[in-house]
């Protein structure tokens, strides 16, 4: 039994890794904390943990979480997860790092959207972007998985297939993604209240999330030129689940024949456990993926253009879900364990 | 044009009065303020009023308030009213409360649900309990105008015919209460965010509502005796409305023959512009009140009891629109102006 | 391994008992049915099955039924699991039926409530009540569990103790309850449009409803008494989800002690897997339960009163999860297996 | 007094309708037919019309329609209109046309994309494609207006300024819509179940939908030359509102100096009542033209492209406000009553 830390439990993300550890046959979770006014029993926390777990979640202390945790999950604001990795990978713990702190490799890119400075450069050398659909050998070998955020895990698995055989003009991406709640996380703002979501849907951050970079980097990495997308996400009416609509332009000398993307596309998954390529003249809807880790493609290809369609539970593949499939990875686990 | 003030202007039931008072043809909105940081245009804080109304909303300054209005309507928290209203009264302005401060004529009971002291006796017994269908007369000569709870608005248009002709045995009266989200105002606390009441459904307050008081106080002086209501109020997960499911033993020596209770509901709010008494077997339903200052009631009989149904939009004639029509009684105007 | 077969796989519980039993360690759906038009692929039906299940869905047919399947979840409207339990039962299989045909004992009753004729008297005698709660032993040996209704669930659940120990006056009990819309199946009809259920909310079939003589029947055989009690169900704009609030006067010549209804509750429950009850002031929400087999129950104690919340899934402990307790009862499995 | 006729009163348009009308100083409702069993009493089809309009809903009757109305608004499903609009024309009935049989100028795209024959060329011809902000003085003189499609009502007022100025590269125009459930009118599907739409959301008709050739034409009429657009609904979980993101390359050649899009929609529009330009960096939200007759648009541009962000009710601007706005202009009344 591996013994697992969570720091950072109580917001969703966190209470979604306790539900699905829960469940794992191989590990036990050894530790919670978050930073709350005093400790508390997690299930006095969550009403629904009653009779399942009985651990008390404190106030996140480095030597406890040493102490009591082979591999931590860091489920905690940029900037914060900085403080922490380095001494737990000093400590010889893994990491499993849910923040932003460690994707970007660029640390220009990240002080620029995420207005701080990325002061961890040894460890952001060594950090494995987790996305297992890409990076599988690398995660195996990890010590420190940086796991990618919500929006850019449903982004980079749709554009994959046609960045890696460069089928498209990388310059003409334009993603129209629209998110539930959750994705925002526990935040007690005005903007986030039931009577001001309800009934409502807008756009935010037009063009300017921070999602951005990472989407690009990766795209970027897989087509072997820069990418500029264009990127506009919204705020849906619901709690879980993010589908992105993606539209590109064709590369002008595409070897790749029309008529074939879809195939291309099952062909390319084909191993994946967790992503599912809907046939042609099917899109996928959110229903179908929340409370799963899977991601479900729709494409749909004309003569010079295609569309894709992309969704995903932001809470479990765009975040938790996908932790644990990290996890399972670098700790020699059934790669599904916990998640079916 | 009568130039009228509302302090509070903010929260969803401020928003709600400025809202109908724009469509109003006796008044004109000559003062808005609320607790605010800084001073801003009404149409930046609600993006709707945009090219509707150009008002500045301030903090709130009783000589600028007096100067400007004719007639106030006091959108606060309980306790804060108090300081208000008893300088607009003295400076002789007609004040229309929607807090609780002058509801209670009992100050003891107002100490002990509202955990603070009623400080301006004076004016508490001069205070009209602001429901047109049971205080008309004297709204029309009132100055202060105690505007009726939304419970309460819905429970004792419910049970007022029944406790008037002594049908009912007033000891067993139970409220079952079900209130969209809005009626908890635009508090930002984690437990009105969008994903915890999405999907969600709960009792709060059992039984020791702050509205208990106020429902017996006006059922007690309809049927001349004492009433202890059991009420238990539950969050409905959407933004408006407010149903009452109400049960009711018959009273034992009843001169009321069974099988005509619809019809004494009828008769008794016949000329009532704001209710309505659904037909035999007829229930109603939120949707057919929302955005209206209705009240529709739907009643069945049996043998020895009676279930009401009481159906309010807790903005409209549980809060802004009821002190709206109080409003038109006071000064004169069609009772339904700015309301239909 | 178990092999079982669903008839009516296509509502929202035949949909619930297929996710449940994809993860039972002991079972192998094999065989699939329901009202279609034309065989087809469960996962073409509901795409989330697609990659998990591949069975065929047709048309159901008795033979086949028979061949495949060991034990057999009926799933049907009421009046059409009579016409096929008894052939199941004639060929050895053991039979769990979730519609009414077989919870009531008296015909007549039925007869009333469901406009139709019990034409199956022979096995509704020997038919079990499948609350595990009150009849574990005999559903370990039953070969047709009358799998209860969901409202049903809720309120025995609710009821059981104080009906058990005498603590009630019968005649006084009150069943508010709200339910989320499955709970009304897949039924393709007005009223049940996005549009018409969407913010709102309204009381149906005001205590006429099917579901009262079954409370009836099992609370009055615990109390060993006769009860009538008042019944108004509501439907709620969410999903899934059952909440009742019921209101009992106590018994006036009770010999149990007020104070410690909580105390008594936890104690009668003590052992059940999926009964959980709140401490004293605290009640509970249906986000706690839904998801899970678990019944929540709060309750608060009065001088002469007591008010419980009582909340379930309406489809897995209101429907498909209990099948499936009573299935893992009947044939010796854990009694949680696929539903933790 | 104007007597108006509603042709399909019963669907959301048809209901929208009514309640504007009865708000409107200028008309009377004089008659009221639908696709309905049996002759009914509107009140009783919409409890909520109580007390306000006492019509008979009848099956529709040529005659009697002609007998009762000056003006007729045509509520149906296409290809119904156009049995009924050239009778009305005939007997010198204006009609106001909310189906597509009039829309579209190309009676070989109308086919293609309907599935069926325009089979009234005669008044194709003279139809008024019923956009106030564009064609307001022809409106003015029509006598059979094509009432706008609701996402081509939100994609032209957003794509007009750029193509009257030709600003953009109109090959590139991408169109990411999303519409509430009322969209779909009142149609009893499966589909269109809450349990079913609750929580879910999703790409519908990917690039094949109706409005398309509809868009196409009117942006293609400003531009001076064809636009190929790329259009993707989706379907919101929420009852009312149009919110359209839209993408454009800028032309090359463009005249127009970057930086100042904003002001130039803001001049475009200035002297329109519904039509509201956010400031820079402001984008607009469903809540605050729900319930309106308003099109609220925000813009963003950057050095070689421009997203716009518009938002209508698509019950009012998008289909019963703005035919009540076409009837204003057509009788020479205040173009806004009814509608403020």
């Amino acid at each position: 039994m591996l013994n697992v830390g969570i720091v950072g439990a109580t917001g969703y993300a966190g209470e979604e890794l306790i539900d699905i550890l829960l469940r794992h046959p191989d590990v036990r979770i050894a530790h919670l904390s978050a930073k709350i006014d005093n400790p508390k029993a997690i299930s006095a926390i969550f009403p629904k943990f009653k009779n399942k777990i009985d651990l008390i979640c404190g106030i996140p202390d480095i030597k406890e979480i040493i102490n009591k945790s082979d591999l931590v999950f860091l489920v905690l604001p940029h900037t914060v997860s900085m403080d922490f990795a380095p001494k737990l990978l000093d400590a010889g713990k893994r990491v499993i790092d849910l923040s932003a702190d460690y994707r970007l490799k660029d640390a220009k890119i990240y002080a620029q959207f995420y207005k701080a400075k990325q002061k961890d450069k040894a460890h952001l050398n060594t950090a494995v972007y987790g996305l297992p659909e890409l990076y599988r050998e690398k995660i195996r070998r990890a010590k420190l998985i940086a796991n990618p955020g919500c929006y850019p895990t449903a982004a980079i698995l749709a554009l994959a297939p046609i960045a890696a055989f460069n089928l498209a003009d990388l310059s003409s991406i334009i993603i129209d993604a629209k998110s539930g709640v959750t994705g925002a996380g526990r935040k007690v703002a005005e903007a986030f209240l039931f009577s001001e979501i309800n009934e409502d849907f807008k756009a935010y951050k037009v063009n300017i999330h921070q999602h951005i970079p990472e989407i690009n980097q990766e795209v970027s990495i897989l087509a072997g030129k820069k990418t500029q997308i264009t990127f506009v996400p919204h705020l849906l009416p619901l709690s879980r689940g993010i589908l992105e609509t993606i539209y590109v332009k064709k590369a002008k000398s595409r070897k790749h024949k029309a008529g074939n993307l879809v195939g291309l596309y099952k062909k390319f998954y084909k191993k994946e456990p967790f992503v599912r390529i809907k046939d042609e003249g099917d899109f996928p809807r959110l229903k179908d993926v929340v409370g799963t880790n899977l991601c479900d493609i729709g494409i749909k290809e004309s003569a010079d253009s295609i569309i894709i369609v992309s969704t995903i539970d932001n809470l479990l593949k765009g975040a938790s879900g996908q932790a644990v499939q990290n996890m399972n990875i670098m700790c020699g686990f059934t790669e599904t364990s916990g998640l079916k």
